[in-house]
């Protein structure tokens, strides 16, 4: 089945290249901005009384992808769908940001891992209760091989 | 600009029209499975670890949208990326779904709020660093004025 979307905004960041690019919000400080197309600035309406947002993104330098890598995290090869890996069958990323602020069709966030030029394809609200778990079991990562907080060029 | 995207598999869910289909994977006690293409089955692997699982979806009964809509948990109209409503200009369910067991390419997984049918374009390991967030506001969902477990006929 074919799926075809359309980006609704784009991200503006101090990342121009994946080497040295926060690998998760989580690991990041960067602060950058997410314009929305004027057409779906309406839909922004309520956004600024969460403090933190979902951004799905398409990952638009991912044109290629493996089914067995190795993360950032880890020295061994794992499977895809068990990593956060950015070069995927269907490049979404999923950056769980600070919302720092809404002026008009411009969100100014906190915690960006995205490149400048990023696509958005959606934008949804953080809520505790939807989205955080208790990750009571969280597999290879529970005892990582290797850290970092930003990307080298292996998925370039 | 455009971007196409293929389903990686498809979601067997006891539901099958919208009405009464749980909103979120937190209120729903449902049990299904994930049928991951055989072509992708080799990226599951190290899966198993992992507690929690992100679901990626193509909400396929999506097929228009507003930018103002009424939630299913308020009784006012809210910008649309300030809900988790399922109609939206690229209609992209992010569901958090525990993950009770891989067997081959299916996943069983627990905690379902899509339909029967509903084609997969990702699937993540949900890990809290990076996907749990302290959520100290959440907006008009502070004071939802309406409460309920399971979706009516208003996004048909």
């Amino acid at each position: 089945m074919k799926i075809e979307y359309q980006s609704i905004g784009i991200v503006h960041s101090p990342f121009t290249k994946r080497k040295g690019t926060p690998i998760q919000p989580s690991r990041s400080k960067a602060v950058g901005t997410v314009e929305v197309f004027s057409e779906y600035a309406e839909g922004l309406n309520d956004l600024d009384g969460f403090s933190h947002i979902i951004l799905l993104c398409h990952l638009h330098q991912s044109t290629t992808y493996r089914l067995k890598i190795v993360p950032f995290l880890d020295t061994e090869l794992r499977g895809l769908f068990a990593t956060r890996a950015p070069n995927r069958p269907n490049p979404i990323g999923l950056s769980v940001v600070r919302l720092a602020g809404v002026e008009g069709n411009i969100l100014t966030v906190e915690g960006l891992d995205l490149l400048d030029g990023t696509p958005v394809l959606d934008i949804k609200p953080y809520v505790g209760e939807f989205d955080g778990q208790p990750d009571f079991r969280f597999g290879w990562l529970e005892t990582a091989r290797r850290q970092t907080d930003a990307a080298d060029d292996r998925f370039t």
